[in-house]
């Protein structure tokens, strides 16, 4: 029996900090990516893939702004489902082209992925997630005076746009992702957190939200039965007293110190923060969370990589 | 055995010529058809969607040069992925949101499709197919000098531009549609005509183009050994002569019969002509295809509506 990871990808894994985002960079990051992936499937994984989307939901938004005169903006909802669409199709392709050359044949897809939140999440009344590029402080609160919108200071890296970030309940096509993977499928499911709709009167409709795509990974995860949850970033550990001389990286945790870290404030709201919720409330379910960098994701599932999240009682390697 | 159906939506199915193409203007349009879609099911057809996306593609491609100093324009391949994603996701939860409405509990999904063309297809030496808004004469004039794009006249519609419509000639993920379609989900694919890629040294890759969507959903007829095919567009019947005196619609058509009128030049390049050679190639097999308006796809699979393309042996009525 294949152990089954939920791998997801930051958003570094498509867009690096820095670039500009071109059609060559996307391409050649998430072909890095893939080869990596790829490894993988060799060491007998199953794989469902899910991925970030913040810095091209926030390109695709700069764009509707641009063209507002001549083409209506669309909600945050539609921006999401388009980079599940193009960031999905870059995957797929990618990973296609390297599994085929390595003569493995599977299928490869991408499917636009529905996530149910609540009305009533109190995440609706403060935005919170960062969306699209950084700009300066005077840029920033130049567009928070035109706009009515909200943007705050992320990280030591700039300003960035912050919008409701509500939690993610329910994927509304797990059946089918169930079916999917069944069938030896690969699987790339809830991109950007997936598309963030509630239920009225028995209808989903859309919602002028992001979810954080960390949590919504730990579902996926949860939901499925996952042996582990793969949560890869920019960092090759999880760290307390981040950015500070008594930084220090940690390669193990249980859910308890992972909560103690937590209320402490050692994570940062937006960046470590959700990552860290959604490994301990994977870990919750007795099976493995690990954060890691993202060159470094065999090692991280192996346990020579990574910061790991152990289930409360006992720990059990995975290798 | 349920009958299988190939739907192909036309672009007014979800953005209708003269709106303006708000999100609620989409959905309505969208929620609309999908009552009809769901109508069908009541009827025991197995249903597979796939849509067009012309103006859609081209709204997004408006987007990108509004922005293009600030984030990088993106090829057609993207474009039309990020159609894939948004149109997908609109038809995906109106469908579902009407079947469960009818107590029917069969899941809905949308899937990211590649279709391979060929790079030595004659089609990359001109382009035909047309993308995007109508525009008058001199601004078509205007932007061809500055551009180098190509625009034409577009039915008496107006002047709209025209890029490379290369023949698809295999759908990519045709294994995971099959998959589906046989654990009873309800499949949105090939929307736009697919994304087309080329095969190169064994790998995929995006090329600028776009498939016509009635030859893309032929294909995937063909492949999927449907019972028919129906093409839904904005008028009741194919007509020849049309907008002349003589104009006469038809309601049934041998394949000869269509050919011979295809060669006298009686259906518009890239608006009826790609659509009686799809309804041609489907019926080719020995089934039927019809051509018919949105309002009226029960009629026209039962028989009473639309233009019907026989195979070429014996006539065999569906209802």
């Amino acid at each position: 029996m294949e152990k089954t990871i939920v791998l997801a990808l930051g958003g570094n894994a498509i867009l690096q900090p820095g670039q500009k985002g071109t059609y060559t960079e996307q391409l050649e990051n998430v072909q890095k990516t893939c080869t990596s992936i790829a490894e993988l499937l060799d060491n007998g994984y199953q794989i469902v893939i899910t991925h970030g989307n913040g810095p091209q939901v926030g390109n695709i938004a700069t764009q509707q702004i641009a063209a507002r005169d001549k083409v209506p903006p669309m909600p945050l909802d539609i921006c999401g489902s388009q980079t599940q669409g193009f960031m999905g199709y870059m995957i797929q392709q990618s990973l296609g082209n390297i599994l085929r050359e390595r003569g493995v044949n599977r299928p490869v897809v991408s499917l636009v992925t529905q996530v149910c939140v609540s009305e009533d999440d109190p995440a609706f009344k403060r935005p919170t997630k960062p969306v699209g590029g950084f700009v300066s402080k005077e840029e920033a609160e130049k567009i928070m005076a035109e706009t009515g919108e909200k943007w705050v200071e992320d990280s030591g890296r700039g300003w960035r746009k912050v919008v409701y970030s509500p939690k993610p309940l329910e994927i509304v096509e797990m059946p089918v992702i169930k079916t999917l993977i069944k069938s030896g499928a690969i699987v790339i499911s809830s991109g950007g957190g997936g598309i963030p709709v509630i239920k009225k009167d028995g209808k989903l409709q859309g919602v002028e939200a992001v979810i954080d795509k960390d949590r919504a990974a730990s579902l996926m995860a949860r939901q499925l039965a996952a042996d582990m949850l793969v949560i890869l970033t920019d960092v090759p550990r999880v760290a307390i007293n981040y950015g500070k001389p008594d930084q220090r990286f940690l390669d193990r945790l249980t859910i308890s110190e992972a909560e103690k870290f937590l209320k402490e404030g050692h994570f940062g709201e937006g960046s470590m923060l959700p990552k860290v919720e959604a490994a301990i409330s994977f870990a919750g379910t007795g099976k493995e969370a690990v954060i890691a960098s993202l060159d470094q994701v065999k090692e991280a599932i192996e346990g020579s990589a990574g910061t790991r999240f152990q289930p409360s009682k006992t720990y059990s390697s995975v290798s």
